[in-house]
């Protein structure tokens, strides 16, 4: 299993803090020792760091740290990697661009008989069930919408089905970003937190870590944080149910036809 | 205008020597300010780093400068913008999957009317010229070879061909990679140079660094480093010319029939 972590926010937000609490799980305060990776959006552009190393000892990780990349969407993944060997092509979270769009994917879980989901124009690079069940949904979302939908719900509605369609074939938690949504889908552990004022602090479970919020914001930022479990130690987060997708966008949850597509 | 940098070995090899050279000419030997960026092969999968600010004082170049990713081939590209703004997605290389193989494509130079090439699925996520013509190339090779072909000559003939297309439209140096192969395309200014042994001495014309890669090198070593312009002083750096296309695979250049299509 592997940890997730996403972060979606109204105004560029860095992750430094929770970064720092996901990290230490790559090799010291847990098993994940099998390569991370990172997401950033700003804008519509989008740059991924991979690295097959464990994350507690990357120096990579440590730039990401200390360098506070501001960003809108972010979608991260440590890995212990139960399918697939440890190299680069199978460490999330994978990319590709659809309609001039970048989307990006990290997966929590295993699927049995990955290798029977049928493929379209995308393809994996790698031989993890992760990146082929995100080559699945990708094409079947551009056999389904050739061009963007011009509204997005029935995109969201598609992607409620392939997330259920993907939970009946094993474990699937789920971080996707198309640049201007973030998507949650949870069959086992996830969960979310939305910062907003009027703020407080939190105590990094992970480690000796506290911040005020309160004087690293403004009052306007509205930044939801996404994770397999809990990274703060005082704050009140949503635990995610089995088969339940959130979707978010400028940092607050949405609801409607993908939150009732679900039930 | 931009500088491109790139290398293909036949043993994982580190591009550091050559990237400090490169990265001066980002804003304190050069004037190419706007944004760099690197892709780095390792077997099958493919890294990137890109940074949208200028390269001799950037947090990132400043990591690939001392921490030697070793790779197969290498593209890279610091940007002078002369078409589309400074921001992150237009930053190159720019890449894609095509065939469960990650395409990479940094360019130099400059199209008239890139918004008239016509596309198929692959779609610009900025607005450069550059991106636009990488999508190009990428719909015609899918078009016609929805899988990969059996031999590499079919292919390499087809990005002949689309070369010659591109290059009547103005200034096209590329750097190309599908993973296996790198494609080297001039129209005004592209040098390359193979080191193998005996190796000598090379002493950066942009910095004060010498190497002396007899030590850093096995005897079988063959490397080849493509620039815009010669990084060392004192090696023999071929001199492209104007349509000329060569196609590296493990550090050689290859002769037959994509070498004879340009001409």
């Amino acid at each position: 299993m592997c940890e997730l972590l996403g972060m979606s926010a109204n105004v560029p937000t860095d992750i430094c803090f929770s970064f720092t609490g996901l990290m230490q799980r790559g090799g010291r305060t847990g098993p994940h020792r099998d390569g991370w990776g990172i997401a950033f959006y700003e804008g519509r552009g989008c740059r991924v760091f991979h690295d097959p190393r464990p994350s507690a000892d990357s120096e990579i990780a440590a730039l990401i740290h200390r360098y506070p990349i501001k960003s809108g969407i972010v979608v991260s993944h440590i890995r212990k990697a139960t399918h697939g060997k440890v190299c680069l092509e199978n460490t999330h979270p994978f990319v590709r661009e659809l309609w001039g769009r970048m989307w990006t994917f990290a997966h929590n879980g295993k699927l049995a008989n990955a290798r029977r989901l049928p493929l379209g124009a995308f393809r994996p690079v790698g031989d993890t069930d992760s990146e082929r069940a995100f080559c699945f949904m990708l094409g079947r979302i551009q056999a389904r919408f050739p061009r963007p939908p011009a509204k997005p719900e029935p995109l969201w509605r598609l992607i409620a089905e392939l997330c259920a369609e993907l939970r009946a074939m094993g474990t699937f938690n789920l971080l996707l970003s198309d640049s201007r949504h973030l998507y949650a889908h949870c069959t086992t552990h996830l969960c979310w937190l939305t910062r907003r004022a009027p703020f407080g602090r939190a105590q990094l479970i992970d480690a000796e870590m506290l911040v005020d919020f309160e004087r690293e914001t403004t009052p306007n930022d509205i930044v939801t944080v996404i994770a397999t479990r809990p990274l703060t130690a005082d704050e009140p987060w949503h635990v995610m149910q089995p088969g339940e997708l959130q979707i978010f966008i400028d940092g607050l949850p949405q609801t409607g036809p993908a939150a009732e597509a679900h039930t």
